[in-house]
């Protein structure tokens, strides 16, 4: 095993023990500092690569309070906090090769979901003595890409001068629940950016298989509805009421029956309702947490605006207050087979089988607001997989992978990285 | 039996032959103002006693226009017909002592239910031989409110110097579905009115016994309403379509929905849904026929506009357009009890058995109008039942009364008259 | 001031600094047990008088017995604590005078609301020092009428030679949510009572007023209810779900549109409701806390069951398991006014003002379930409120009483024991 | 032009001037059967060829029979009748070379649309003078099938002994609203059929194009569904009544709120929906026109038990009794390759340009029940497409059709029974 071999796999575990939720990724995002500049990138922090209108779903100011003082007693290196202590915890880190070429960026993400890990033997992070430290858990691998970043960091820097152009490494908060990469496509982080490509590994493509234009993420809206009314005796004053939560059930009935498209696939759900605060008190809140999805953009355009308007409805009907959050958002994307062919003769290269491209349907991904911003200034942008084996799906609190994919994905993303820039 | 009880029978039975619709009572009026102009009367017929701003729910030109002909072939008086062509029946006669005192006014109404009358031999207008020439029937009894008008009439002109003051005589159009009388009210036909006297027959009340003070009628209000929408192809383009029969489900449920009120009753009910017009087409427009009732006006108010809030929250869930068309509207009255004493002892004398108030729910009626019109200004306002045996129910094929009570009742109006020019 | 007002005093500020919920009384009953024996009575505890089948509402049995250890640390009579452990904190004392006469009995009762009393200075219970010690609290003044039991318990006993018959007095548990009186009636409390007299503090009765015959209660029940469905991904499989929430919606609505009821007033709510456990997942489980009404035990039994038939039907539209939990009923009743008018004539002897009866509106109440049993098989039974200054309304934070009322309702049941006694 | 050219164009204008509805095809039928027999065919007519059980949306008995006057009076052949009197209008010619070989059937519909045909001049139909002599209209090329049925019977005996096998002609009832092929499927009509062909004129396929194979036809039921409740009078007895179209209002919202399938597209629909009789009445009948769709027969047998369950939960809620009647049926095929090779080899002989499949979808076809029966004994089935010059798209008023494509579609279903006979 290589030095960088063993790196990858310590920077994994460590990442592992400590998982933080979206957009409060302040240790992770402190340590990554704190290595990338020990190698020399140039770095912008926070702010300066996330516009604050455009972060959805952020926690409140007390959570995040409270997960700073979390982050300061395990671990998070001081002297970054301060830029990532309100939760915007996004970094770019650039190479400039001085030499003349295109800009080629690479995403990885870095928050994990509030799922707690497994804790039989049987479970390799127990067995192995890196499982999570807190009630949260890395189940969809970002650990892992977080280290890849870092690995890719590494080699680019020790082999600078093969390279040409200018390489940026972005590393984006919050990508659980489609939140935090339109924040840095709206700060401008890919605006110069000719070749993109994002990553994931996993999602079900075998070990030592790579598949180089993941297709098929369907576009999606979460949105948090609140619809507020007034109470009043239900025995005594039923007419004072202003009912919240028949409100609330109009708009879960009727969202449920948007029609459907005859341009592909529509998905709508209210995952949860919460109304009322007494038996005998007419409800004067309610609260939904709704998702809709499209097989295009255009399509969950579509069936979001019905649902704004069942929700307007619903409310008008009982005459009380909605009021919705959007509070992530996906968008769908078609990968450029012109970088998915590089990276494709590069996997090949690497020993590992592969595929162009799969189109078939596969969950939700905000890395497509870098594509289709790329795309949408002449640059070109794919997302890319890398295979392993799975001890258990992703958000399974037994999740894990093969550590043996880490070197491959980042020798892919390096080798990348050389042939985009003779392009 | 006097010559007057003979007429009252020969007028009641030919009026029960040729029984109108409401707002198309063209023979029947033109019929009474001609008997009213020979008497001597001053009269003023059609617009200039209805606005028709206010008139509810009245048939379409083209079934006017049909009316006419039927009434021209079917014994109107051709001399009144042009007052009433377009379907303004209304008439106000008025007798005018020259001696100073109040104006009293009594109103009778005049139209008929889209009832087929029963054909059996035990119902006495077929062994008798006065049954319904048409598809319409007098199932209410305003055949004989109109004899007892012209009854009265009769007898006020008679015995003209026994009284003082003005008298005024109504001959309402459209009771049924509470669509006349507001129009009447608008136009001012109670604006100088001090004693006002409603009466109906039967209703429940036995035969020789008389309700002088008839509250309890629940305010209500007729509503025609229609959604618009877009149609599409349910297979092919179901995302095109604007689906107005989802929002008339949604009406229907959520008006059924609404709370109820603490200060008295309420209804609610859609009687009619008709949407659609082919099975594989998303529906473009949904008719609904609605009413709302309440046991004060303020109530029945309170249920209207929640009904209205919900119908527009239901387009608006779909993008469909509603339309609401007020068709008949009844308020809630409390009758004045002095003008009910003045009734309730002439009755006596006239050797009836009597109450001076029911309170008990009954229906609704549009007379209420007049009566809180009246009462608005300063003036005084009741509405008496004479009771009379029914060979069956109100609104019932085999409906038919007892014609001994006619007589009772034009004394009793004619003696009020006399008592309360006295006032 | 006697001896026995400074000890009701002392006993109602005891009570009312340790409130207990229903089927929680452990401390107060095991007070109330000790006192009552001392004064001589014969006793029956807990299981013994109540039904366990017909407790509603009963907290679970890890509540029972957390509260448990707070009663054995906050002063419950340990000697007694065995027969209410498991929360059935029922009490019937008996007084046989050995003479011949009628079974007369009282209930009062004893239980707590979970409202957090106020703390401000101008709230008589902080300023005197004897604010509730937890989190719950005696807004209603329940402490008020235990202690009224125990007064008349005393007066009883120490006037023993002036009864006849039997006195039978009654604590009841769980009054509030109308929980506890039926498991009473259930295991025979009343089955051998002739004269039955519950009573209430304030209600709106002005200080030194009576009213011996408060009808008007409306019949009620309350429903736990439960949707069991399955859950899926909504976007991977959303066909698999078996989605709660939507039945839960679509029982919401529904309940609310069941029919007006012609016989007399209705009231339905659902006050809470809770679904879903994930944003993209469909719900497998809804509950919902629902409250019937009517104005007779018929109106609110057809109600219930248009209720059942609801969530049944919407539970079989998407194919998910409903459950009903009847967490709590109250009936109708019509009180027997000749109790009525003997405590009438004592009251104004008392020197109150009085009325012989109320039938105005009045919540919810089940004493119900005594009167009506004893009127079941040929006893009498009333319900009578004693007139008091209230600082604040019941179930209100800042609800305090005017503790002058106290001696004035033991005299006037202690006297109407007397008189019962006669008959 | 040839003399069975000339035929064919004769016949179709015959057949396009008397259109009639399914299974009520009597005129068409008893002509086809005529010219059948004259050919020497011999028949299976009628109930021995179709299952009553299975005819789905049959016409009324009363309209039955009324047609049967119209057929009579407008050229029916009397001989043949009584076969098709009640209704049932199938036919089954066959033809046995008595030379060993496989059984090779076609199929060809016969029924027309209750479309009112174009008037205008530019209307080919008009200005040749074939219109339509009643309301209805063959506004999908029925006629033309028909008529390329009769053209083949023509053709094939006049070529009778360069076949082998035996040679099956089904002339089917009632393909709109996919109501008259399970009928004949059910009957047993293809047991023995080793090679099915069905075919059809149009559909967007370009004229002297061909598409052998035409796959994703959705799945599909129809289905008139009914509710039966109660009536009552809304202000007098609103609690008597069971509500029809409260029930029908929630079929028709939760309908649309099935959920969405992962498999493939569905698709539902209420068409129509009609409910009540008066304003103030509680509605006693609602009656709802249905479709269900699906991307495969298991998609749509999801919705379909999924809407039943909705029905009957919705009926449930209100205590109304649904009824559900299937009125048409279709299902969704894969044609068989190894026929439709042989079919697209013919026509690129006969000089058209043609596709193997296409798997666009496609409406809903009961064509397909015939193929998956054939399919599922071993035999082949498939559905091929003659494209043609279209004046309107199908069910449009002015929908025509080039005749040219009539002898093409003769020549290559006759080639493919000497083919396939050899098989």
């Amino acid at each position: 095993m290589t030095q960088l071999e063993k790196q990858l796999i310590e920077w994994r575990r460590d990442f592992h023990q400590y998982p933080e939720l979206g957009f409060l990724e302040m240790r992770t995002a402190t340590i990554v500092a704190d290595i990338l500049e020990g190698l020399g990138y140039e770095l912008e922090i926070g702010k300066a690569v996330m516009d604050p209108d455009y972060c959805m779903g952020k926690p409140s100011e007390e959570e995040t309070k409270q997960h700073l003082e979390w982050a300061r007693a395990n671990g998070a290196v001081e002297k970054y906090l301060g830029l990532v202590s309100e939760g915007y915890t996004g970094i770019v880190a650039t190479l400039d090769t001085g030499k003349s070429g295109p800009t080629v960026a690479y995403r990885v993400d870095m928050d994990a979901l509030p799922i707690v890990e497994a804790t039989g033997d049987d479970h390799v992070p127990v067995k192995e003595d890196f499982r999570s430290t807190n009630d949260n858990m890395h189940a969809c691998g970002h650990d892992v890409h977080t280290t890849i970043g870092l690995g890719l960091a590494t080699k680019l820097m020790e082999n600078k001068d093969q390279l040409k152009g200018k390489m940026k490494l972005i590393f984006q908060p919050a990508e659980e629940g489609t939140r935090g990469a339109r924040s840095m496509v709206e700060a401008g982080v890919v605006s110069d950016v000719d070749y993109f490509v994002a990553s994931h590994i996993g999602t079900g493509v075998p070990h030592d298989h790579f598949v180089a234009a993941n297709n098929g993420f369907l576009a999606t809206s979460k949105m948090d509805v609140t619809f507020k009314g007034r109470s009043s005796h239900a025995g005594g004053n039923p007419e004072e009421g202003k009912n919240a939560m028949l409100a609330a059930a109009n708009a879960v009935i009727n969202l449920n029956a948007i029609p459907r498209h005859s341009g592909g696939a529509t998905r709508i759900n209210v995952g949860e309702l919460h109304a009322g605060s007494g038996r005998n008190i007419i409800a004067d809140h309610a609260a939904l947490k709704i998702e809709t999805r499209g097989e295009t953009s255009d399509i969950n355009d579509y069936v979001k605006s019905q649902a704004e308007a069942v929700i307007e409805g619903a409310a008008k009907m009982y005459g009380v207050t909605p009021h919705i959050e959007l509070v992530g958002e996906g968008e769908s994307a078609d990968c450029s087979l012109e970088v998915a062919e590089v990276l494709k003769d590069i996997a090949e290269q690497e020993g590992l089988s592969s595929d162009l491209r799969s189109d078939a349907s596969a969950g939700s991904e905000d890395a497509t607001f870098f594509i289709n911003a790329v795309q949408k200034h002449g640059g070109q942008g794919t997302y890319c997989i890398f295979g392993t084996e799975l001890a258990a799906g992703h958000h399974n609190e037994k999740f894990d992978i093969n550590e043996d994919s880490m070197p491959h994905a980042v020798n892919i993303l390096f080798e990348s990285a050389k042939a985009l820039g003779e392009k």
